[in-house]
């Protein structure tokens, strides 16, 4: 397999032993009441999700490749999808905001804002503070309050052999999206192509650019899941890369699994640009991150009844493989193993 | 009065400004769900509050002048005396360090943990999350969850003409300590000054350096005054001031005050400190700034019977003037006006 990406875009594992080692030294000074710090959300009494993410310029976003208006809406887009992660539904936002002084007086923030809560707006979360400070830095930290639905909560580490495992849409098309802006910054830009592309049919690379700039928190679909499923089953989101989530659910769960290669979604934009530039787009697919899909595991036979009761909402969900006993997550071709997942190979953010 | 410190410590009009302006187009674009953007703590359904605040280094500290765990100590304290200052009981806290990269396997990071693990757990509260990312700044973010005393909560905006103001300890202290750090950085390491002073009687300003660095926020004293006065008082911590307290109090729930000046609470370390560099010490006990004591408006009668019905705890708080209906804050001796609150005078952080 083309391993291109995995050079420019996989975090060193120095850098991320030094990250699980600071949290791991964390977790021990806090006691068990810090037993969340590292998943999605803290659970909390009176089925309360909470979660808090901060997204830092020139690590996790370069306003050369993205407006300020899409770097708020994606900035709220992100943390919501934490709490879809653990089925949960978003009720409240805080933001807070350090920003160079040279940007207090700009429209740029103004349109940072204006993203945060169309997003925050579009999902029904309402922002109910916030603070804003100086810094060398952009930096924008947000903290969801949310709820878990009444039939439970869907973590990481209840997946179990036999499970159906299967995602809520494609992969890859994000990590596209972010080639396809580093090699023509302008087209990040409102005036550009952007501000026509949702409706533009002729923008070759629009879908992989609108999943990068404008993800979507799937939080209707994980609601509708745990609706269906309850707790018997385990979930997280590909924040970091499809690969990321079926290690992470597997690792965490004690489990293994198949996944056939061949029923990953990919889609059709993400393909002919991976081709374009060369690299197998199941690269792309696995290892790109930022996509904000689902990853669930869940009950074979509650997956059968629920397509057979509500064929179109579970249609939002597409099976790509089975959770077994096994201690690797295997890549297939029918029936042939094609590929063991590293667990040391992993996505980074941009820089 | 001497203006020193008014030069090189109060805010900019014209940066002020520029916040204030953004807060009020955010607010107006969020609607009436964002109505407590800029206030200590969001009231949310449940009698939750929530607060969010970041500190910034070179903005909010500066590592010359302070040691990791004490830094660790501040942050949290800060953040929990918003909830102070709303008379809540803080639950639980979720931490996000923005740090470079450096700093990652740094003794100092931890420290930085430890010092805020210590404050939550004296002050218990659960950390239940948090983040950590590079930046080039070293940020610390941190959202506290709280929930109100069933009695009821305290806002800025409910003084009544008629009310004691009264305060829960004395001012100027922890400006006093920052131009002691500021004039000699050593002071602030460990092994040297700090690790002993709280135990040392010779150290001339160990008081004022305690202030400055390991502030104590006000839950007992502020949970003890709602328990007494329920939600018909008028509260807010005075991080910015006690000038700035007092302004906010009166402008927001439309009422003046006399404030006698000789009843402000000034200790002697303060005292002395101000005298050696030749400043007036009330300037440090107006414009010093995060002090965290508690300004509190209460009403005379039930102030009176907490006296009678209380007298230890009562004592926590300490008259300094009166609420009228006056427009404007008046510093009094005696009965004669010496100086009116200027409300374009503002603290503002070490920056």
């Amino acid at each position: 397999m083309n391993s291109s990406i995995s050079q420019s875009q996989c975090k060193s594992m120095e850098f991320l032993n030094k990250e699980q080692k600071l949290i791991a030294k964390f977790k021990s000074l806090v006691g068990s009441s810090g037993r969340f710090i590292g998943d999605d959300c803290a659970l909390l009494p009176g089925k309360m999700l909470v979660t808090t993410d901060t997204l830092v310029e020139l690590i996790h976003f370069d306003i050369d490749w993205t407006d300020f208006i899409d770097l708020g809406w994606k900035a709220m887009a992100v943390n919501l999808s934490d709490i879809a992660a653990m089925a949960g539904r978003p009720k409240y936002a805080l933001i807070v905001l350090s920003a160079p002084e040279n940007l207090y007086e700009s429209e740029k923030i103004i349109s940072l804002y204006e993203g945060l809560n169309s997003c925050a707006q579009q999902y029904k979360t309402a922002i109910v503070g916030g603070d804003i400070t100086r810094g060398t830095q952009l930096a924008i930290t947000i903290t969801i309050i949310g709820e878990t639905h009444e039939a439970g909560v869907l973590m990481r580490s209840t997946a179990q052999a036999g499970d159906i495992v299967a995602v809520t849409g494609d992969f890859g098309a994000s990590a596209a999206g972010l080639r396809i802006l580093q090699n023509n910054p302008k087209a990040a830009k409102r005036g550009d192509l952007i501000v026509s592309f949702p409706a533009s049919t002729d923008l070759q690379y629009g879908y992989c650019l609108q999943q990068f700039l404008r993800p979507q928190p799937k939080l209707e679909e994980s609601w509708s899941l745990v609706e269906q499923i309850g707790s018997r089953g385990a979930l997280m989101d590909s924040s970091d890369g499809l690969a990321d989530a079926l290690l992470q659910i597997a690792q965490s769960s004690h489990v293994g699994m198949h996944i056939d290669l061949n029923s990953i979604p990919i889609h059709d934009q993400t393909r002919h640009f991976a081709e374009s530039i060369n690299i197998n787009p199941i690269e792309l697919a696995l290892y790109g991150g930022e996509d904000y899909q689902l990853v669930a595991c869940l009950p074979k036979d509650k997956w059968l009844a629920w397509q057979q009761e509500s064929p179109i909402v579970a249609n939002a969900f597409k099976a790509i493989g089975t959770v077994n006993e096994s201690p690797d997550v295997q890549l297939m071709f029918g029936n042939e193993i094609a590929y063991k997942l590293d667990p040391q190979r992993i996505f980074q953010h941009i820089s």
